[in-house]
Formats: structure tokens, sequence, C-alpha cells
């Protein structure tokens, strides 16, 4: 299925130690994945960029749950979008506090219009959008 | 408990405009919790550049659970931190990926940390941290 | 021509102390002011996201002025986009590193490419773009 | 004195075809040169995370310079911090607006004090810090 490559980079000796070093401490097992995972990132943003394609975004927003009636617009907004989103996973942080995260699939910018609905719902303390994707089209 | 306070800002009229432009497409019911918003936003960037801070970070994978051996790596790299990982969740994105949301309470620079360890190891496609807070210093 | 609004917006009063805080750290004079920076700089990020709209962008590249042809590169390419460049500003940093800063007007869109297009030299250390705009719609 | 490294590395076939895509659209002349860059602007970050290390900013902002006293409160203001700021340039947009780039050396957490007393300035439009550093650790 998958077909490995493999090719040579040339580096000025310096620059690839401090790499080296660098990816180490963020445990990486070895320089080749390090490399990948830049690759990658830079490829997700790319894809965000063209806002039609297919994308995945996290949605995580805290708010006190005791707000009047802000659960039940959350839960309403939600189900606007229920053909979206996928899942989501509630932690109540503290006696207030709640952390939810939704995970929403679309055209990116319905994912980013899904996102500013729900930020700005008044009682929503904060809120922000991760962009990823499917993994499709990373290898 | 809470006290709300009212104050009076200036602006010139046309950039109120172009904001409450913005915000109305956003959705947000009205000007103040438009402001709020960015305001707390900048607060928990300034929270998360102290290290030492309790914070909540949202950390999420994206991998091929076919890869031998990536979802027992997880795993184990999940349970040497789980005195800081309250919950999970997973979805199945298509056949071959999944997507993974962690959520992690601690220190910035320990949550910083564990998401670099998860996102360094080999397989997964595409890793990010998302930062917020327990909410506890957001009104 | 500039008429100056007036108008008030309620907070939680432990929020509004921590944003005073804050921008008293940060020098501001006064609150009307850190807010409309805040207001200000969501409506650059808007208007970047608009691509078709005319914006400036200040193009930062580190580079080490003893590589062969790289200067030559340089000021080709520069000359290839005179029409959008309006100005450059060079430092010598040390015994070999340069620093120029390039001041480009344009479409969005244009402006990035003119960035990507230097920051992909050969030879060239380290490039980025500022997005920000003419001021004009910044008031 | 510099001392060129060639090593392999490997990857997907598919991964590699998009990455070359991408960076060809980017006018990069070849693969190590993009994935260096890539590299080095991780290291960047990391320069900055570190706040006692030196590196290099520069600091955009955008005035009306009509507005009185601000070219003097910004000139006064500069001079203090003389031994930091190397250089200066400004264009002016159209009749009103201005727009000054600053180049900054120093600690990285000095750097960032410099650009968040400059754009708290009252009239400053929009200010923004870029981030860089000498190139001396990048190779």
């Amino acid at each position: 299925m998958s077909k490995l490559v493999r090719f040579g980079i040339s580096m000025d000796g310096r620059l690839l130690k401090k790499f080296d070093q660098m990816t180490t401490e963020k445990g990486y097992s070895n320089r080749s994945e390090a490399i990948r995972d830049l690759i990658r990132d830079r490829l997700v943003d790319a894809i965000w960029k063209e806002e039609e394609k297919p994308v995945v975004g996290t949605i995580t927003l805290v708010y006190n749950h005791e707000i009047r009636e802000l659960s039940d617009r959350l839960i309403d907004l939600q189900h606007q979008f229920h053909n979206r989103i996928i899942s989501s996973l509630h932690v109540h942080l503290d006696k207030h506090n709640c952390l939810e995260v939704l995970i929403v699939k679309g055209k990116g910018k319905d994912v980013r219009h899904i996102a500013e609905r729900l930020i700005g719902i008044k009682g929503v303390k904060h809120g922000k959008l991760l962009t990823t994707t499917t993994g499709k089209e990373l290898f």
C-alpha cells in the first residue's frame, strides 16, 4: 500500500546538531520522524487555507455551567450542526467550570463558522479552534 | 459572588462600526461579550507564558490505528502521565485514521511536555496542543 | 473628520482587574486604548483573510551576505516586484549576518507570494512575513 | 569553516510528493533548502522561548502622524532604548498614515518589552513584533 521513499538531504553540520538536540528533548525517536512532523504540520496549514477542502477541527470551550440557559444554548447550536459535529467530550474542571471538546468535520470555512458561533455564545469564557485534518492526505 | 462593573470606553465611530460588523458576522449577541472574549483570550496567553501556573490544554492527535504497537505506545505514555490527563475522546475518522483528544491539567510547562512527547511518537501523523485554562481566573 | 463615540460595556469586576493589571504592565496609558488595540488587531487579521483586499506586510530576512550570488538573487527578485515593494532597510548584524526588512503593499495574496518567493531563496537563513494594513481602515 | 553533512531520511512517497508540490509553488529551488527552512523556523521559536538568549526582533508600527505629540512620544521612547534599537525605517503610506519598522537586538524578554511599550502608545493604530535571530546560530 504505502511505498517508503528514501532520499538524501544536506545540511550544515551545526544546524543538524542543534536540530537533533531539540528533537531529542521533545522525545523523538529519530530524525526522519521529526522532519516528517514538520512537513505534515505545514501541509495541514496549507489545506486549511483552501477553504473548500474537507478538514477536521477540535473546538475547545470553557464555561460556567451554572449560567442560566447556557447549556441549552450550547446544545441547541450543536444540534443545528449535528451532521458536522462527530462527537464531544465534557469534563468538570471544578465546581463551576466545565470544559467541552467537540470534534467537527467538514469544509474549512464551515468548521470555522461553527467554532465562531459556539465561541460567540454569551457565557462561554474561552473558546478556541484547533485545525487538523482527517489524516487521509498525511502519510 | 460576581460583581458586574460597568464602564465607558471611547472609540472612533468608524472603528466601532467595523468591529460591530465583524462580531455580528461571528454571531455575537452583543458588543460587551465580544470585547470580553478578546480580553479573556489575551489573558489566557499571558497565563500560559508563566510556565509555573496551572492551566488546561487539549491535545489532538491524528494517527493510523493499523500501525503496529502504536496504540500500545500511546496508552503506555498516557498512563505515565495519568495524574495529569483528565479524560480522552477517540473517534474513527475513516477505516484507517483515528483522532484522539486528551484533556490535560497541570503546570504550563508540564502540559507542554506531555504534548511534545505524544506528538513525537512515531506513527502519529499530526498532533497539536490547544492552550486554555481551568476558567477559574476568567470571569 | 473623526467622530468619537462613547459607549458602556459591562464586565465582571475581577476580569476587569486582571485586564487592567496586564495592560498597565504593558505600559498602556488607559483602558480604552488597550481595548481599541485588541479590536484593531482582530480587524487586521480579518482583512488579511480576504485575499483580494489591499494590505501592507513587512518581510524580514536574515542571511549571510558572503554566500555567492545571494545578494544578486535577492535584488533581482525584489526588482521583479518593484511596484509592490515600497522600501527596504538593511543592517549588518555581525561580520557575516545581515537583516533586511522590506515593506510591501498590495493584495494580501500578492504580498504573501512575494514573501514566499524571497524566503524560499537558497541562502536565506530565516524569513518571515508580518501582516498589517495601510491603517486607512483602522481608526 | 562550515561543514556540510549529508544524511538520508525516509518518507511515504505520497507525503514527499505533496511536500514537493507545496515547496515548488513557494519557489524553492530544492528539497533540502525547504527542509532546512522548516528546521530553522522551529529553532528560532525555541530560542525565543528561552527569554535570556540574545535575539533580534522587528517591530512594525502603523500610525497617523497628524496626532499631536505622537511622533515626539515615539522618538522619546526609542531613545530610552537606543542601545537596543539598531535602526529604523519610515514610510508614508498615504497622506495620514505612516509605517515604521524598528530593528531591535537584545534578550528576548527585553525586545518583547520594548515592543509592548511602543505598541501601547496612544495613537499607534497597529503594532506587532516579528521574532527572528542574529542568524549566528542558524546555518
